[in-house]
């Protein structure tokens, strides 16, 4: 089996999986405690794709856990391919998602000035959730690419 | 010389690269013709990124036609490394400023329903340039596709 860093069935792609759980998590209830997040589209599309982040990450980091202890090999093209797929989809979704609630918050904050003058807009969590939205994605990508990379040193 | 479909120096890279000018120059029209959309960062930096993407295209548009006219070979791998690096940065640019507009234009005419009171809003050229963004990101992506694949291939 090769070693590269944050592929599946490592010790430090175990680490990215659960980094990217703590990090959805916290996005996710960072959103979910503001204020109506729910009326605007933006918030509750990257709701929507944290909570989604959670699971795979969640589920890909109980497949290390069981490979570190069983000593199983998670290295197999075809095992390997599926993996890589949905991670990439999960990184493009994740990076729309941030994108769209970023340009939004900037929108209130910076554009209109909404924040100053209602002040039942949780601008605050908005901004916290869009940032660890934002780490998310990085954490997502490097596992990603990591996949990528071992998958094309098979061909 | 390979001949993939799209790639540096062939008639389809030559085909894509100029709907990519075509496509960018419409988008980037249409935003410059709705009133007062300088006011707003997403569509300020999509017009940015669309300005840049046209350039990038016309550049490489003419790198093409000057290489069909002359025979010469553009596939030499620092050559195509350069290209495809940029190539890829534009992607992601591309793709974020088309997420930020895209999600700004959704709040406008579902969320708030402005574009219903405030008739001086132009969402229709709004949503017209975000149409136009999308298919310029597609042609991007296609190019960036095909240059990586062929940089690949030399490996």
């Amino acid at each position: 089996m090769k070693r590269i860093v944050g592929s599946p069935g490592t010790w430090s792609g175990m680490v990215l999986r659960l980094s990217q759980c703590f990090f959805a998590a916290a996005s996710s209830l960072a959103m979910c405690s503001a204020f109506g997040f729910s009326n605007y589209s933006a918030y509750f599309y990257m709701n929507l794709v944290l909570i989604l982040q959670l699971l795979w990450s969640l589920y890909l980091a109980c497949q290390d856990i069981f490979s570190l202890r069983n000593n199983r090999d998670l290295h197999a093209p075809d095992f390997l391919l599926f993996f890589v797929i949905i991670d990439w989809v999960m990184a493009i979704l994740m990076f729309s998602a941030f994108c769209a609630s970023a340009s939004v918050t900037i929108f209130f904050m910076k554009d209109m000035n909404f924040c100053a003058e209602y002040r039942r807009l949780d601008c605050n969590q908005f901004t916290l959730s869009v940032t660890l939205a934002f780490f998310t994605w990085l954490l997502q990508a490097a596992s990603s690419f990591s996949g990528f990379w071992l998958l094309v040193s098979f061909f």
